[in-house]
Formats: C-alpha cells, structure tokens, sequence
C-alpha cells in the first residue's frame, strides 16, 4: 500500500472524500461497541465457575494449622495460599502477603501509607519531603499514575523500548534525586504494549544506587502467565535485588483479578522478608485481616501452580484470535501506509497502536461518533498527557470476536481519516 | 460480703493468704484460657454455614440491573447489598457504599485519605494542618486509637456515662478549637461498655457546631443488631445530622463481620449523599471495586432485613447464657467487697470491668500467670494508658460456657487479690 505522505495534496484531499464517505457509512449504522475494557470475556469467567463449590456449607473449613477460616485472625493470610500464590510470583511463603479482591487497591494502600508514615528505611513520611516524584515509563497503565496523581506525587516520563525502560535514564535520575522515591513497573505483558522486560533491564533495575534510602519499585506483575503469543519467561525481580544486595528496594503486587474473577479474586504482594515484617506491623493497624474463605476458595480450585497454568492455557486459546483480529487487521489496513505503528504483544490484554503524531485524540473522537468507545488518548501517559498525541490502547479481550471485527473496521477509517487530516493540514 | 476497705491490716493479710492460696492451686492446674478475643463462637458460624451454597457453579450471577458479579464494574456496590445494608444501618441505598470485608480497613482507609487528601469541604488535605486531633469517647476500641496514634493524630480523652460521651466536654471543645477534626463514637453497644447513646446525646451530637469546617464523627455502629440484653433503639444518627443541618458531618461505618463470618464478611460506610460522591471519586483512585460475589452471596441468604433480625436473636440465644455467666459470677463474687465495679451492657460483645484504681495491670498480669489471657490493660484508652489504671475488657463470647467459668473463677480470685494487695500498700 502507499505511504499516505507520498500523496499530492490533489490525492489526499480525494482519499478524505473516500474515507468520509466510509466514514459517515458506519456512523448510519448506530453501533455501540467497546474497546476500551480490560477485562476477561464471559468464556473466560465460565472456566472458572467451579470454583464457586470449592467451599460450600458441608467443606473442612480448616487451613493449614487448623486455622478457622470462617473467624478472624491470619493476618497476613493463611499459608497454603501464600505457598501457591508466592510460587505464581517466584516467591518464598514469608515473602508473601495475601488481602482481599483488588491489587490495584494493595497498590494505593502501599504508596498512601508510604506518604503517612514511610517505608522500611524511611527517615521520615514522604508526605515530610520538600516533594516526592516517581519514574514512570511510558506508555503504561493509567491507574498507576492516578494514584501518584492523586496524592501529589510527581511524575517523570520514562521511555519505553521492546526491552523495557530507558534504564540509561532511569539510572542516571535515581542516582541523583534523592525525591525519587518510587517507580512503577509492569514487567511482564506489559500495560498496554504488552512488552516483556529482558533480563538486562530486571539486572539494571535490581542493581539501581538510588540516591533516596527507600527507594522502592512498584512492580505489578499483574499479567504474569498472560501469554498470548510469547512465553519469554520474566527473569524474577525479586530474586534479582536479593542478588544485586537491593533486597527491600522492590514491592511484586499481582491477583488473580485476570485469572478466576474481575473484583472477587485474591491480592497478593511479595517482598523481602524485612519489607514483609514492617508492612505486617503496620497492616496491623489497617485490619484485623481479609477474606480466607476466598483464599481458601482458590487453592482448593487450583490445587498448585499446574492448575493455575491450565486455566491460563485456555484464557490464551480464547484470547488469542481477538488479539490475531486485530493485529491483522491493523496490519492489512496499514502496512505501508505510515498511519500509525503497533507492537505485536507477547500476552497481557492491551495491544498498543502508535498513530501518526497529533492524530490520537482525533482517532478517537471519530470512532466514539461512530459508536466505538476507546481507552481516552493520553491515558497511559501521566496526567493523561501524551506529549505526541499518538498512543492509542486498545482492548480486544472482552468484545465477541463479531464486535471486535466491526469496532476495528471503523477503528482503521478513522486512523486513516485522521491521518489524512493532518497530513491536508502539513 | 463485707467491704475490704473496711478491712484491717490484719484482716488483710489473711485475706491474701488464702487467696494467694487459692490462687495458686488455680495456677497448678495449667490451664490457657483466653477472654480477650471479641469474636463469635463456633456455634455462631455454624448458624450462617448455608451462606456458603448461595452462589455456586450454577447460580445466577446477575445482579440487579444485569450486573455480572464476576467481572469488573461497580465501584461502590451492587444495589441489591446497598437496599439491604442501608436499611440495616438506617439510610438510603444512594447513601450507600458496599466494600471489601474489613470496616476497621475502610476506617483506617477514610482517615488515612483525609490526612492526605482531605475530606468534602476541606480546604487542605489534614497532614497539612499545624496537628489534627480527634476526640475520643473512653473506654473505647483500641483499633480506633491505634489508627490515631498510627497516623499521628492527637487524642482526647473523652468520659463516658451511661448516656454516651460527656457532651459538655464534646462541645465544648469542638466548638473552640479548629484542629478537631474527628470524634470516634460506638453509637450502639459500645465497645467495651456496652452502652447505647441516648437520643439526647445523639442529638447533642448531631447539633456540634465544630469550628473545623471539615470535622467528622467516625461513627462505627459495628453492633447496631447485637442484642443481648436491651433493645433500647438508637436514634438514627444520619436522620439526626440531616435534622440538625449537618448532613456531612457523619460517617457511619458497620459491617456484617459479626454477622455472618469474620474475615468474609462485607463492610459499608453510610454518609450524606455528598458525602457519599466525595468518597466515591476518591475511591475511583484506590481501587476498580470490591468483591460482589460475597455482596450477593450475603443478599440472596439473608433474602431481606428480617433475614439478618432471625440470625441475630440466634447470636443472642447463644451469647446470652455466656454473659449471664460473667456477669452473675461478678456478682456473686464482687457485690459489697469494693473490688470492682462494672456496666450490664445491652448488647454488643463485651463487658467493662472497673477495678480498684492501679489494680488492672495486676489483674491481668495475675491472669496471665494462671493461664488467663485477658485483653491488655489500657487497651480501651488512647495510647494504651488508663488514667486510673481500672478498666479491664471482658470478652465472654468466644470460649465454651465451661472455660468462661474456669476464666471466670481464676479472674475473680485475681481482682480480689489485687485488690487486697493494693490495699495493703495503703
């Protein structure tokens, strides 16, 4: 196909007329259609059911030790779910915290209560500092950067390559900022270019000499058997910065939000033992423990990590074909073209399309005309600012394989619209 | 039975020497007995085991509205669990918000969120005040303080009577003093005294005119069901805050942790409709949304309010024989000899002891000695420090009617003893 910048002005202007046309076809057509959810589709939960008749009225409702699950007490969760969800992230039980449903929510818990009060090693609150600023790399999940948005916490672009971030500049930043207190990370899969950071990057990060004593790096590890395509397996984070003697400079958070169900799964947090046994003080105060019924709900269904792996086999064979609808599609739409470039991701829920510079908002405001909800443009950018206008998440898990085909139909007339727009604009 | 202080110094001395001798036949028999732990019993749980079979493989998991229970959405709870709960707690479904399993943790997490963020009508997030103190009704629930103390929030002692808090005191300071930012309150069967606020004192309440424009009473009407002696009602107090013309002055926090099953249960906050879209765009940062599985769970077991009514006189059929047990022991013991004094409560899971001012720690430190696990004393004050030194928490509910009485006797030798000791120092 031709690159649309080779096109006179005289073309472009006829191929705006053509794509409008196509355009204002789909826009008579009234759909609604999303994707913009990363969420599992309805096949996905069905595999999970059986799990709700893991405890019922007539279960042991015992753990190990004889703990009551059904009564207060455990704190940090009971053991068996500590052992296969520690074995899920690369983790020895005692590093492991088990809470309630959302991940997300262990992740604010954590950098809220490192504001208030501070981290192992913290020589006084952060919310104490002259300011507190966090590396994000980008593009990433918007939710992280709410957080940090929310509380005051600035953020720093950090770019992102098919190897992870720009350790380069990551070093260089952490090593003179003493406000550098925090990055985010999504090291497998991740959020929404689905890329895998190599094992260089884990090494670098792992052996980082930050400035500032407590130091941590948020690492949600959210998509950590999410393969779509490639199973490159993540060098473990954890077990790095025990070897690079950084053992406390880094939090693992994951759930089983994306692997039993959305909202009713468990969270979990790994860390070094001394980080586990300052966060236990302090959850201490928080609680008085979380849901061991649903811990229990979960082993029970799994039984070890094997039954784990099994339920992700099938997520990847019912995936796989959304995520092949969109990636061919894009690449029979665009290939040539110069509308836009996308990363193939190697699993994880998001595919990451990069438009023509200035052209994302535009994309989207079309295809939401055209009844298609999109991820806002500038989502996965802190404070919702994509310096290029460019980066588009999209999100192909939840539609049916027949919606997703129609939403990237108009998805493409309105990169290529778009796109020639700008280009009729210089 | 005679008065010890009207003892002689000699009569007091054989005193001892037959109670330390009772004492230590009790010490040679090697129990551990533990009186100290507010959770329900074995026979409790049992009650609410069909709960467990309400949502399985081949439920239904819509809920109202078609909401899928097992996908993400509904950040502040299903509707049907916000009907149910709010009329368990006296407000309107639109004032409600249904989350995890924890309401210490959504206390903890809408104090914590103030310090850093502020609540509606701040005008800067807590932390940024010169210091933030909160008014705190004694005795009362450690946890509540230990958030406090946590967060560095200074604590005022606040005496209690069989009404509710001193109201003087409570105005008076409320009204002159603009770093006041929060009261706790046990409304209904306080903790540990088991009293119920008056409507005079609800009212008092709801009429502050705090100086703080931004001051909430963190109301934990964590027994608003649990009879088990007097089922004086409690003035609503949201209605209360609403009729004084202080709609958001008021959080109230409960949940059904002893109800169905500690740990699993699912906790609420209910507040002013602005209050309630305050919070709920705060906590569109800190999480996606809580466990909507367990909400239904709940709703379709207990089916209405007259669900969780049959459940709680169950609660009462089996914790009333075990504080008969305490409170009649006492009695027996106790009546006319001046070691102690203690509050019939109405309800709720505890009994508060008052002993001879400078004995508590002795009590329990004698308890201890002979196997008795007895709350700490000082717990129910700010900071863990009892003034008098008096008060000791009694939780009758968890050990069998037969260890309650094996307690019980060792706890009365104890008092005696301590009693007589501290009498004999003069």
């Amino acid at each position: 196909m031709k690159s649309y910048s080779a096109l006179s002005g005289e073309q472009l202007l006829k191929e705006k007329e053509v794509l409008s046309a196509a355009f204002d076809a789909h826009k008579a057509k009234g759909l609604s259609l999303n994707m913009s959810r990363g969420k599992p589709d309805s096949e996905q939960l069905k595999l999970v059911m059986p799990m709700l008749d893991a405890i019922n009225s007539s279960s042991d409702c015992n753990a190990a030790g004889g703990v009551d699950i059904r009564n207060y007490g455990e704190l940090t969760g009971i053991t068996e779910a500590k052992k296969l969800f520690g074995e899920y992230l690369g983790a020895a039980p005692d590093e492991m915290i088990i809470t309630g449903s959302s991940s997300l929510n262990l992740m604010y818990d954590s950098v809220s209560r490192a504001m208030l009060t501070g981290v192992l090693g913290s020589q006084r609150p952060w919310v104490k500092e002259e300011k507190v600023k966090f590396l994000c790399p980008v593009p990433g999940y918007d939710r992280h950067f709410a957080i940090c948005q929310f509380l005051g916490i600035e953020m720093i672009n950090i770019p992102t390559t098919a190897e992870g971030p720009d350790m380069d500049m990551v070093e260089s930043l952490v090593s003179s900022d003493p406000l550098i207190k925090g990055m985010w990370c999504v090291p497998k899969y991740s959020n929404p270019a689905g890329i895998t950071y190599s094992d260089n990057v884990i090494r670098r990060l792992a052996a980082l000499k930050p400035l500032a004593p407590d130091f941590r790096i948020f690492c949600d590890n959210a998509y950590s058997m999410h393969e779509i395509y490639d199973d490159t397996p993540l060098l473990n984070p954890l077990t790095a910065c025990k070897e690079a003697g950084n053992p406390n400079m880094i939090y693992l958070f994951s759930s089983t939000n994306k692997i039993t169900f959305p909202g009713a799964g468990v969270a979990f947090i790994a860390a070094s033992k001394e980080n586990i046994a300052f966060i236990t003080k302090q959850l201490a105060i928080q609680a008085i423990g979380w849901d061991k019924i649903n811990m229990l709900r979960h082993v029970r269904f799994f039984k070890d990590i094997a039954g784990i792996r099994a339920i992700m086999q099938k997520h990847k064979e019912i995936l796989r074909p959304k995520f092949d609808a969109v990636l061919n599609k894009m690449e029979a739409e665009f290939s040539g073209t110069g509308a836009g470039e996308w990363i193939k991701p190697g699993g994880g829920y998001f595919i990451a399309f990069f438009a023509r510079h200035g052209c994302a908002k535009r994309i989207i405001s079309l295809c939401k005309e055209a009844g298609v909800t999109m991820t806002e443009a500038g989502a996965p950018y802190p404070y919702g600012k994509d310096p290029d206008d460019s980066c588009i998440r999209i999100a192909p898990s939840f539609p049916s394989l027949e919606e997703l085909n129609s939403a990237m139909e108009i998805f493409c007339v309105a990169v290529k619209l778009a796109t020639v727009e700008s280009l009729l604009k210089g």
